[in-house]
């Protein structure tokens, strides 16, 4: 077991550094590598592969709720991006700016797209006449670029992958609906796919969506007790629709502006997934996106038949899971930490005296349990296994938030919480004035996470200017 | 039936202006739209349906053949660009140049990918060590610029999507495989799934891809006999390796260059599609990417019953057909006209005369042939006309590629094919200098499409200087 030892050693531990821990697992578990242009990374085979299982199953979600995809342009006309003003305040200063095609300067700057709602607008206004043609529930799969200062693989990067839903409908209701719906559709993407529990709630104004009416957003927390915010649904009432002339004739042949929603989430779910379930040994994947749910290694592989065994297993499951057999020389020592790192739910052994009994050995990555299975109980075992490490990794997940949840009435007591218990989610009451908010930031670190939908009745005045509470607000250190 | 009178008649006809159908169609269908960015396309639900089809089924091909998809970053370092000459000579007059980040000066202008291959390079120059770590077999969907003068959706758009692999391979040897693997994929592809006949064969030294050692190309023949390039393969030598610096070290513990490919295909497949299949009312789709490959659409809807049963018809199909029920109120007639303009294999009529006899109407697409099916047999008959629908539409665009496919041996005989017959392919001899290809090009109008693998001896000297030849080329207009 030296070789697993080494391999181990190499990455951080989470106690000792969580921030190197992150890059460490990113890196080791080949999810990503830089790249010369900064701030931007590759997205490695086994990294894409997770967000291919992601895309899939949040592309079914969309689809089965009415929404068709699309595909936009890459570049915005600096005069489109300028057409709504709180939008553009809040891009602008964060865009790449195209000046040049080939050699020569272009008449008009073009954004590449930080967000495509001025070009969603600009379609909506020009295709949409009627009400008839409403609702349009459109959602595109694409790439977009924020010129960020300081970036992290996944968590904070300038180009990053995404969807962005953008629709249209007839009223302020169905927009309401839409925004809720497609909240709901992400929390529970994340609870059943990812098996990461989060809040959902309301941003508070200081925080929202530069021109939305609300937005709303889903918060996980992370392992470490940093929050990090996992998709946000916007409702933008008719803002956009007013500045962009997104007109349509209703039913009594009147002119009304149309309601709007949009709605996002992107590869940062790849960080949140890292931190939520990963260990010291690496990256610990939930069973839905974990490219190989399986992982086949043969023991005593030089004695006769056991490569050929192993192979036959990884082919048998293989029809109905994700299997893969390494036959490669290294140790298995080696390889039972390569799997471990690249979190595989489920590590297969098979070697010369589990043939001899018609069974092999299977070893969670959750909680490194080792059992002996009969060959004819594979398929029901390993389907079993998958679910019950889901279920585990979601409990585990759900525990962590729950501990690290801190109900507080006052400031001081916020400043003792953390400077006892360290990061987590605060909830206390708010009065609803911005003042308030920023005064708990600057006293005791955290910042407003969202209005949670849940509300509860913690006190009757505002935790830090004792007026009258309106909302429970989460409070936290966010990614 | 004057509904649908109206429809048709708003497309151009084929014969009267093909660029001019050929816009109406890609409007008509909504496959497209124009945004305010100039030379960038909108890809509509429909369209991006087909996309979206046509990548799930290339995808499977690539991972088939052992293929693994990234992501890589879309901007490349100027720099970057620059390190292989014929590379950069050929890509920097066309590319979109990023200057500013938010309102700051960028130390290093930014170029948005109008393919990856430096970017590839610098990746695999850093990751591969040993023959261990080879072959690196990596795919990207992605989209890429190119600052095109004049655009035409989906076949020339300054924004496309595509695909664009890229391997490193330890020998040549490998390397070529590969390369002529994939255009092999291509061509199955392109014959399996958008039922398109193609030419495989190697692009002239004056076509080839920029830093190329050689490029392969599909090509394919339109309804108006222009050619269009589908797909291509190219290998790389070690040209790029020797640039970037990509070696590894051998069996033999000696340093060695990196063998290379890179192949891609477009969404000017669907431009292909459209000019391979359709016809005077519209689109006609292949089945395998048709995003409806039925319409069920109810007769005399008002009778009691006909809404209801057309919808569980459409249901019943649902689970082994992409099926769709149009229960809107418009006629049956402006409905017919509809799903012709886009394309929809079968078109499935159901009345309450119909329903009397338990059965329903099916028509086809491409013949238009109309048969009554028992609803007992409908599955197994919707299953059969797909498949010769698909079968036909192959056989007809063959047939059109033949027809239109002229074999000469003097420049006059092209001229006289060509005033005579239209556009079509031109087959003829080549001594190989490039001087005799400008000079068919400048005397016909025809230019080199492609030495076809399937060679020919029409006759033993060059069609323009006399002197020994040494291919049998296909000529043409290209797309």
């Amino acid at each position: 077991m030296a070789d697993k030892k080494k391999l181990v050693e190499e990455i951080t531990s989470m106690e000792e550094d969580f921030a190197r821990w992150y890059t460490d697992v990113v890196i080791k578990a080949e999810l990503v590598d830089y790249s010369s242009v900064k701030g931007c990374m590759i997205i490695k085979p086994y990294g894409y592969a997770i967000w291919e299982l992601m895309q899939a199953q949040m592309d079914a979600r969309f689809k089965a709720t009415g929404h068709e995809n699309v595909y936009m342009p890459l570049f915005i006309p600096e005069s489109l991006l300028q057409k709504e003003k709180d939008h553009v305040e809040g891009f602008a200063p964060e865009v790449a700016w195209v000046t040049h095609g080939g050699s020569e300067p272009l008449p008009e700057r073009l954004c590449v797209r930080p967000t495509s709602e001025t070009l969603f607008c600009e379609h909506y206004a020009k295709s949409v006449h009627s009400y008839r043609d409403l609702p349009k529930l459109y959602n595109q799969w694409c790439s977009v670029v924020r010129w960020e200062k300081t970036t992290r693989p996944f968590l904070r990067t300038r180009e990053f992958l995404w969807q962005e839903g953008h629709t249209v409908h007839a009223t302020a209701e169905e927009a309401v609906e839409e925004t809720e719906r497609m909240l709901n559709v992400y929390a529970e993407f994340c609870e059943n796919v990812l098996n990461m529990p989060v809040v959902k709630g309301r941003k508070t104004e200081s925080d929202k969506f530069a021109g939305a009416v609300a937005t709303y957003a889903i918060e996980a927390l992370m392992h470490d007790g940093k929050a990090l915010q996992a998709g946000t649904s916007h409702y933008f009432g008719d803002g956009f629709a007013r500045a962009f002339d997104m007109t349509f004739t209703d039913k009594d042949n009147t002119l009304q502006y149309m309601h709007q929603t949009s709605w996002g989430t992107t590869t940062r779910l790849i960080g949140a997934l890292i931190m939520s379930h990963g260990d010291n040994s690496g990256l610990v994947l939930p069973p839905k996106v974990a490219p190989t749910q399986v992982i086949v290694i043969p023991i005593a592989a030089h004695k006769p038949g056991v490569t050929e065994k192993a192979q036959a297993l990884c082919e048998r499951l293989n029809g109905r899971f994700r299997a893969k057999v390494d036959n490669t020389d290294n140790s298995p020592g080696w390889k039972f930490a390569q799997y471990e790192m690249k979190g595989v739910p489920i590590r297969l052994e098979i070697g010369p005296k589990d043939m001899e009994k018609d069974q092999c050995v299977l070893v969670r990555r959750d909680t490194r349990e080792k059992v002996f299975v009969p060959l004819a109980e594979l398929e029901e075992t390993v389907e079993r296994l998958l679910d019950e490490i889901g279920k585990n990794l979601y409990a585990r997940a759900l525990d962590n938030m729950e501990k690290r949840t801190y109900a507080c009435t006052t400031i001081d007591e916020i400043n003792a919480v953390r400077a006892e218990k360290g990061d987590g989610f605060i909830k206390a009451m708010w009065c609803g004035d911005e003042a308030c908010e920023d005064a708990v930031k600057e006293q005791t670190g955290v910042g407003s996470r969202c209005i949670p939908f849940a509300q509860e009745k913690l006190s009757d005045v505002c935790v830090c200017c004792g007026k009258p509470a309106k909302h429970m607000v989460y409070w936290g250190i966010a990614y």
